[in-house]
């Protein structure tokens, strides 16, 4: 940390901010300019809330943290990149994992036709809702531990894992029961109580990047996770909130590449949050795959005009199918597989 | 909802239109124009869904949502102002309340201090939190129950209600057996087994304003809690996130002004997270009241470069005692009083 | 400026960052720590591409800007108030000046019809455009040198001078010729060329902030009227583009007080385009005079519903002459006088 | 356009509509709902003011507005893609145009070399800065006409036509007479003097995308373009402005994707200011082609940290000629070719 003094900061208040970060067992080392000085704050830890502290002295303009507030997922602190294993399947490496499925369960008939179909065309993971948080509380909110049931039979049958979405702590005991990856969605990623309870399983956790979350506070809920002892964390970028209208979300392909580069951990994007229309997926699911991403989340439903919800941005199985070999055509120019 | 059909449907598209409306128990009133078909749909009750699900069909261009998706908070359906009665306080209508306190309790002197100089300044209520949301794992969290104690016993002291943040469902009834308020945090906002939770207790709800939350999504998470048979929810603006990074947050007073038009709630604002800055608080607290805020929640502390957290938005009780009294002129160039 | 070199920086690549100081004639000044070192820039003056060229120089983690980029539009340099005089009428200090009109002038009868109700009703000013910026070609875009002319003689008729815009370097001349304030739309924020053109003219210049402008590009769009000579700015927020689609912009009163203490220029506030609802100016327009605005800017037509722009967010000329006492009341509280 | 009607309208409030629209010359078709009446308007040539006017009407809840407001750029009205032509090269079809060359002129020397370089790693065109906007004043502002004759001269040497930016209608002549297309830069995307001006050349023109721009807006910039007959523009995603920090802009490459469905005008990409960071150009590169792009516009220097604009994110020409394979690589898969 660095505290820049005002020009007009007397002796005396240089001195006081010395004492204060000797009461920290910190040290200050002074370098004075022409106009002001500047000190260098220098110590083992500094305290997270000692930049507004410093910065409510008198004399002192302005305290600027140098380093990043999280180390156990800063690849600053582990260069090699970090691979989550989901029963044998490897997320993050060489390979892109495609997940795919509906938005929520619906039906017995529904998610085992959409699972069959995904492993058809090559999918790797199965996703689907049973606990679905809804903006308004007159929509169709999962089938619930039903809901689970069915997924775990849709595995069963093909052998593909589960990706499901827990969305308070009490449940997590009960999902964990049925999912091979909990996911944390959009709004829940600063629920702090669910990410340690996620966290205490020691399972493979997706979690959503929020609707307005930068990427720092992203990388600040994984460590959440990940001080649990479970580095076995996924990012996922899914859009972002922005002035734009025209589609549901912005998705942040710079978020991609960028998280790539600070952290060690795996990021996945999810086009169909991202965009909201299902005609954009294809460009944007492609595009991902080309910033860097290591998979990807897809809805698929067999009939989106009577998804029970977002199936506007849902594909077909046939778009899907579809989808796939030109997944796997861009994947293999970045010398990786789809799988 | 109407829908807008292609210049190219067909008239089989457009019957495919009408049988779907069918099937809800709806009518499709049809308006043909030169380039274009309209279809007013008309009936009893409109599923969520149904706008995706119609843009889905063959020749739908577009289908337009014309009524709001929350009824309970709405002033359309219930014109009156609603007060909501905290230990015989009442909140809304003519006067404004001011609650204050430190963001964090952190100990019997600093809250019993802060209460005592609240009270003598005016304030109606007080606020502190016990449980903290924190983006980072390795700050200061609260005292949790033992924050509670010391709450109430400033309230035994001081007689001022209590206002106190719950953050996850399994904590509603330790928190709600102490405070006379449960407090939803901005991140919480879509917290819905929370809203409905705190809901049940019947008790006044302070629920705000999420970080990037429109305001339609904020009556709809109002309309969580108030559909478990609680109206006494308490709304807060407290800054939304923009691309403006001189400020903390953007205080949005268009939605104070807009929110007391579309609803019947009272609004509430809070200044010190709206700007992060304590020196903007006064000007913004003094500008909401302005907007027609039906009070404010104020982060206030003895020793604010000592605080554990967000010491660099709070006001010193000097300064909180001395903005008082510019509030009151305020109010009552509106009709007004401040208590 | 401060440098903060990597962990892994070597004594090499320190050293390439103190030769390049030197040869900008500036000094380094190290500070050791036990993690990483530090290097202060000292020196008289600092090139503003400085920070991004030692970004990328070897084992540089971050070049850390520590003072503000403005210098003549900054209170530091400018401890006292500016204050524009616009024909002895005062703008900054202590009054508050209102000024109104239509958004575009249509006639002549509208034009001093409006004009002498806003005079009526105590407004200090008169706006109008002659010139409009839209956003589709085919709309409305004034009535050109005609628009002007008709201005003038309401000028001539009320005695209240003139704020009109200006959108393009050659209309400079012309524009000047009639008004007495020259205004910059938020579009024209950053056309550079037209700010020098009205600072070379030395006349008072209206400078909206623009759609997606942060505090400090304001301010330096300023400094580029200013650096011309013509210190006569005054600075105006008129809302942000932000998610929020309720509103057409979201008011920023936060950049209302926060403007006011880190420039020395005057601050007013425009509610009508800052919320685009007539409804909703009252009370944006009371909350932008108790969050610090030395005036406000607000439109108004004798018939809002046959406007030829902007209808929906302009005020009756009732309305708007019930609005002056209440304005007048709260600019009171906080000692000063409309007009 | 529809009209909503509130549920409290009365007969006399429907005919103030009826009549309204009559006097231009349209026509209202009711349906008559439970709850309330809708109104289709049905007529050749609805004004653009229209729906703000209607709103003001007693009774009226809504007017929503049912088809775009843009034509010469709209696909609906111009199915197939337009190819621009550049001196015989083609923008828009099946190939992918790569742009490259230096933000600024700087010398004879940095453009002659970054000029054959970009041509060597096969890049199609040049691009370089004789006119600079700039934030702050105090910051390199281009060489001027000097500059455009360094890249008349580096045109000459490689065969690569130039893109160049023009920032104010008086400078177009001027420009047009070394330039192959003229850029119109992200600030200037709504100065519709400088539109229109660069539309009267009959040359290709080169649209940012404004920092905070809709999609919407976007394309009724290009609109001012079209409508003085030049049909020849090719948009440009540049990144938005979000609330997100580490990155300089968000690329939005949802935007890219959407706007290829919306207009049959070509698109291409700039992810060099889309990130901000040289190190995210490649990914984002490679993720815009995917999306769709037609092309990019990428800045290069032979010796970025000595760049005296935007080093910071221009690729050195050795990374660049590295990039190109791999472009041609994902282009390849889409069925097209780089050049």
């Amino acid at each position: 940390m660095i505290v820049v003094m005002r020009a007009s900061a007397t002796a005396r208040d240089i001195d006081a901010v010395l004492r204060r970060l000797e009461e920290y067992q910190l040290k200050g080392h002074l370098s004075r300019g022409e106009e002001r000085t500047i000190i260098g704050v220098v110590g083992a830890s500094i305290p997270p809330t000692l930049r507004e502290e410093l910065e409510l002295l008198e004399g002192v303009q302005e305290a600027v943290r140098i380093t990043r507030p999280y180390k156990l997922t800063a690849r600053e602190f582990h260069p090699e990149d970090t691979v989550v294993d989901v029963r044998g399947l490897k997320v993050g490496g060489s390979s892109c994992v495609v997940i795919a499925g509906p938005c929520a369960v619906e039906s017995e008939d529904q998610i085992l036709t959409t699972a069959r179909a995904a492993r058809e065309a090559g999918a790797a993971m199965l996703r689907g809702g049973a606990f679905k948080p809804r903006s308004s509380p007159y929509t169709f909110r999962g089938l619930g531990e039903q809901g689970l049931r069915l997924l775990a039979l849709a595995r069963e049958e093909t052998g593909l894992p589960i990706v499901t979405e827990v969305m308070t702590p009490v449940d997590v005991e009960l999902v964990a029961r049925y999912a091979d990856v909990l996911q944390i969605g959009a709004r829940n990623m600063q629920n702090y109580q669910l990410l340690e309870e996620v966290g205490r399983t020691g399972m493979p956790v997706l979690l959503k990047r929020g609707l307005s979350a930068t990427i720092e506070e992203w990388l600040l809920s994984a460590e959440y996770v990940i001080a649990q002892g479970n580095p076995n964390v996924i990012l996922c970028e899914r859009g972002i909130r922005t002035f734009e209208t025209a589609t549901r979300n912005t998705m942040d392909l710079n978020a991609v590449a960028l998280t790539k580069r600070r952290s060690h951990l795996p990021v996945i994007a999810d086009p169909s949050h991202g965009t909201g229309k299902w005609y954009l997926v294809p460009p944007l699911a492609l595009a991902s795959l080309a910033a860097g991403a290591d998979g990807l989340i897809i809805e698929i439903h067999p009939d989106p005009d009577r998804a029970k919800s977002d199936g506007g941005q849902s594909l077909t199985l046939e778009n899907f199918a579809a989808l796939m070999p030109r997944l796997a055509a861009v994947a293999n120019t970045l010398g990786k597989k789809i799988g």
